[in-house]
């Protein structure tokens, strides 16, 4: 069985790890087709637009959809590419390798993000001038779905710990509706769980991320709670993610396009390969998944490194090191 | 001239650390006349109501409030109260202070965060069953007071930089009118600062909180990142804060009621009395504020310290020491 791949490297250091996780990717005794799809700020400059037409079709007709980063147009990239592969899941486990300088090192937390509502819905008004609204949406559906995802996700990963984040005591009608629907998941399933408000739950991640382990989260909750535990770990560039919908995903890091280093071929393929893991994992090969990730925790712990991890490995002498491992 | 200070202690540690900062206090030579008050838990358990009408008379009379905690009914009591002294800033400091475990220990930051609007304002609705709605509220003048309150702040307490966090990338309306206009206000005072998302601000303030100095948020994300913030700096035992109104003006520990602990005497006041000299900076007694901080900051080197801190001492130890110290 062939899987068709779509492949947006994007913008800046996204053409140079995306790459990377397809060469690794092509090592596997897996029948791939990557099917190649341009998208980006150089894309909007070339043609007009972020994210051309042929570029959504042809991440709507893969069975998955590798995305490297995108600069200035992010979010014109993203949103809709979650949107079209059907994304309600965003997976963003954050783990601390040994070895590695990680601010706190017994870090192994995922946080199963929502990802179609809140203040992502894009419902934003001007009232009159200088006042202006937006409309933060959550359905119970939604909430229902993240929260049998991350119980299930907990399950099926061994993690015992499961907290619910919200802000209930201020929104307490939006995220009231999360909190309760999250909880009745957990009590149907018979599932132990806490419940944290966000603000107090930033605070204990920074000092006892190891009392944690699966947080699910509203949309936004978890865009600064992951981001606040790739500090943890010593920075965006060790972070995967997967965006899960019902018939499609896409699998992006959580850095971005990094122009600082863009061009010079030293961007941490980790995050990229580590994406890959995840497609893999959800392409129901979970012994390549497995296979990868001992790869590149191997070179994380012992081989070549890019100068983000205090190394001087170029981005393509640690994918080399990582397909050695193989 | 005498100033009238309303005495909100509240629920749990409340109860203990509140008292401590008036004894602080009543070592001043300045004319205070305490009012006490009740709001919280008990006293909705006893009358109903967490923030009697008696109490918002009291607070709403006074020349400040000092606040403790309240427990479940925290919202009910804070918001109100936030808004009764018409506070617009809440002004959160986190600083690592030397001899205690930080995890990291060259924090020097300030939150000016936003505290009328944003997630705040208080406007839910069930659209249908299971779909709910918060209108998130962005004003230009409530953004401009924000960042003019921001900028003077750094500049009189020589803070040199300052960053402006949003997510205008997702909320282009809303935070696009926050960012806006606090660069606008910047660029009319010839201020330097920088921008940042708050995701990837969450990210680098656990990396490298030496980097930042004032931060200017929206409500919601100065909630956060404030807790973020405590994480670095050993926990919000330490963290005073003050909401800031045109005329009036209300002091807290950023710390609850911490029920954990409560009734045993050992609760740390660090955070109350900071809370109490940040009052003291506001009534325009600099010096006094200034002797306040430098007593508890020794205290906090080499004097008796609470269990939270790795002590055994009691709250009233502490507290006496402070005041010895003074
Ligand atoms: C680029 C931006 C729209 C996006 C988000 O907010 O989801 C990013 O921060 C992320 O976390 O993937
Ligand atoms: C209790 C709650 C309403 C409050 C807030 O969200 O502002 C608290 O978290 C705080 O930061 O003071």
């Amino acid at each position: 069985m062939t899987h068709e791949i779509a492949v947006i490297p994007g913008d800046g250091i996204g053409q140079e790890v995306t790459p990377a996780a397809v060469d690794v990717l092509g090592e596997l005794n897996i029948d791939f087709e990557f099917v190649h799809a341009e998208a980006g700020d150089e894309t909007k400059a070339e043609t007009g637009t972020a994210l051309p037409e042929e570029t959504a079709e042809i991440a709507a007709d893969a069975d998955a959809t590798l995305f490297g980063a995108a600069g200035e147009t992010a979010a014109d990239v993203i949103l809709p590419l979650r949107s079209i592969v059907g994304s309600f899941a965003n997976v963003r486990p954050a783990r601390a390798y040994p070895g590695l300088d990680a601010l706190q090192p017994e870090t192994d937390l995922v946080f199963i993000r929502e990802n179609t509502e809140g203040v992502y819905s894009g419902i934003e008004d001007e009232i009159t001038e200088g006042v202006r609204t937006l409309t933060r949406v959550i359905t119970e559906d939604a909430s229902e779905k993240i929260a049998e995802y991350g119980f299930q996700y907990a399950k099926r990963n061994g993690y015992d710990d499961v907290t619910i984040a919200h802000k209930a005591n201020v929104m307490r009608e939006t995220d009231g509706l999360f909190l309760d629907t999250a909880e009745r998941v957990a009590e149907e399933r018979g599932a132990e769980y806490d419940t944290a408000l966000m603000d107090a739950l930033a605070m204990h991640l920074a000092m006892t991320p190891e009392e944690y382990g699966v947080v699910i989260c509203p949309n936004l909750a978890g865009d600064m709670l992951s981001d606040l535990a790739a500090g943890l770990v010593g920075g965006l560039g060790l972070l995967p993610s997967a965006n899960i919908g019902e018939e499609n995903a896409l699998f992006e890091p959580v850095h971005g396009s990094a122009p600082d280093i863009a061009g010079e071929g030293v961007a941490n393929p980790s995050a990229m390969i580590l994406s890959a893991a995840m497609m893999l994992d959800h392409l129901e090969y979970p012994e390549e998944a497995e296979t990868v990730r001992a790869a590149v925790e191997s070179v994380l712990d012992s081989g070549p490194r890019t100068p983000d991890l205090g190394g001087s490995a170029s981005t393509e002498e640690m994918t080399e090191a990582v397909v050695d491992e193989l």
